[in-house]
């Protein structure tokens, strides 16, 4: 698990990121991962993120020391010109690898890229915006104003259901990375700068554009309902065992339909519903249409099994499943503690505990960083001080 | 709206795709709208994907034309040692910016990263695990395994929700573009080629690490409950106005919360109540522990006025707010009619609609890419022809 910097894909790359919260700093955290050099500035105290829950029992912030590992750190009084003129040095110091700013703090004259294009001409700085007409907006509200949540949840439920990941913010701080990344590329062989701009709400609408979400009402007129568990388009949903253990099932070729219905020795009634209906569950669209009917037919099968006795059935098949669990039980088990994903680091304000490096492993190998520097030196760090280890910048 | 096709970041790379479904797809549609050709490999007839729902009443694909947009297609016997050498030729053909592989196929030793290499040295290839030992998995599967279901959902519901969006195929392809950028990137300064793994489940376990949510047990010994459709960790919750309408707020920072009692003037009320509870509504922490009380004093203002007036005295503070949307009024309104984000696409077998392209502007300018072949053409095709207009390839 030893790991050579200088071969990482993104070595030699100095990267600034003036951030807070989620996006820009996943996309920080993902660049430092592949080998880059990030150093995150925070204002005197602190971003709005510095104590953001969960916290441990003596307050440090598990979500800012997660976000924020293998970053070097610098405080600045980014009020004073002073302190500013600090960023922008940071930001354009000569040198192939640097000239690269990331931040979610758009709208600041001193840290635009027409500012910086003055100091570093083939400079990358990415914004990251709220909403594209410069507003700010956030994970859940952009979720709001684009449907998901009123496609899930139980049917019964009559309202809208947020999700709980931030999965625009986590869509957007990946967006930022590649943006980065191919500019990069670019400025490699053009020796062109860029500025990027990256709104949270156009990240979802893309997604949810190039998903069908959006295309299917404009081209059928109408929106798709809430399915439940069910998943839209195919045959899947979740059964309850005889002892209140809970599965996922996903059968998303005619095998896995098929291995499904021979473990539950359905067969019969299967194929006498396909006949009487007029279907071929052969055909996605089949399966999904009937999908009530089905579910009726596998779960008496479930019902009276034990959640072993499930799960050693369904490991003999082909049947996409998985056994519905909680973090806690994640954190416990193989998935973490028996998962070359994972390593021990020791985080100053937290103690040591198993954290995930980056999930695509270069020629076997997953990338880590060192820890995040302790937020409390960031609360205590004077103006225009390193809170981290990375020398002093003035 | 121009673009030339050159100067975009990523012009010069070709890329292969052997893919089906959300993740790889979307790795490669991505870094087509970043300039790179991408060429997507189907078997006869198609692959699982090619009707998948919604569909037009035609029957095409609303799903398979989003995701392959500006993409050559061509069809191969994959079950044939013609059509894998077809394939393996053209993943390995010289030139510069050649020799790039994205596939969720894994475990086929003709399309093997060391069968690949052994015909061009400094190949790339990546490849798209359902689970990290190799075993099948898809997002909803890797999702309910991992614990967000278990805190989704009204807090009156027992049970688990799963999510609409397939958020993981969605961030596994979005790193799957950054490991193939990344990749190249090493490939252009060291000659060296990259063989990267990519498991869906080690994408979700990374995310949940990385916010905290894994860390959370293994630090303090205890997960979090459903919060229902309130922010975790401030204050942020949806409110019913008089007419139905529904609203998403969320105040993360002190000014936030101050204009949202303001506008509901309750200020009396809550500094009563903060006395009383000896707590401070300027912290994250005491805005989330007790979010019910101020959501009880907060939801009579919305209760008691209509949609309208609830918006236009909204926009007038700094509240961070959104009304929740269907995709159907998403889709006809400004965020999708007067973004520039969209654009006209002349889409085969599904006419013309507004498609997005990249969420991420570079110098102001988003980039679009064509059409997707029309999957009619992929169904018919013979062995080792072009669906597409690419040309022939043997």
């Amino acid at each position: 698990m030893t790991t050579t910097p200088d071969s990482r894909p993104l070595a030699g790359l100095r990267i600034v990121e003036v951030s807070s919260f989620v996006a820009s700093p996943l996309c920080g955290l993902t660049l430092a991962q592949l080998g880059a050099e990030v150093t995150r500035v925070d204002p005197i105290g602190g971003a709005a993120d510095i104590g953001r829950l969960p916290t441990t029992a003596e307050g440090t912030s598990i979500y800012w020391t997660g976000l924020n590992k293998g970053k070097r750190s610098v405080v600045a009084d980014l009020r004073s010109a002073e302190g500013q003129r600090i960023v922008q040095d940071l930001v354009t110091a000569p040198g192939e690898g640097g000239g690269i700013l990331v931040t979610n703090q758009a709208g600041r004259e001193w840290l635009s890229h027409d500012t910086l294009s003055q100091l570093r001409s083939d400079v990358v700085t990415v914004e990251i915006l709220g909403r594209r007409d410069g507003r700010p907006g956030v994970d859940y509200t952009v979720n709001a104003a684009l449907g998901f949540p009123q496609i899930t949840g139980p049917r019964e439920h009559a309202g809208v259901v947020n999700h709980a990941l931030p999965a625009w913010d986590v869509a957007c701080g990946l967006y930022a990375a590649l943006a980065v990344t191919s500019a990069v590329r670019r400025r490699e062989r053009t020796g062109l700068g860029s500025h990027v701009t990256l709104p949270l709400d156009d990240v979802a609408l893309s997604i949810a554009s190039t998903l069908g979400y959006l295309t299917e009402p404009q081209v059928n007129g109408a929106e798709r309902d809430a399915t439940g568990n069910d998943v839209y388009g195919t045959y899947g949903t979740d059964f309850v065992t005889a002892d209140g253990g809970r599965f996922m099932i996903v059968a998303l070729t005619p095998r896995h339909f098929r291995d499904l219905v021979s473990v539950t020795g359905t067969h019969d009634a299967v194929a006498a519903v396909e006949k009487a209906l007029g279907a071929d569950f052969a055909r996605d669209e089949d399966r999904y249409r009937h999908r009530e009917i089905l579910t009726a037919l596998f779960s008496p099968w479930f019902r009276e099994r034990s959640t072993d006795d499930v799960r050693t059935a369904l490991a003999e098949t082909a049947v996409l499943h998985e056994q519905y669990r909680g973090f806690a039980e994640v954190a416990a088990g193989d998935a973490v503690t028996a998962n070359p994903l994972f390593a021990q680091l020791d985080q100053p304000g937290i103690g040591t505990y198993l954290a995930a490096g980056l999930p695509a492993a270069f020629d076997g190998e997953h990338y880590f960083t060192g820890p995040a520097v302790d937020p409390a030196s960031v609360r205590q760090a004077p103006a225009a001080q390193n809170a981290g280890e990375s020398g002093s910048v003035s």
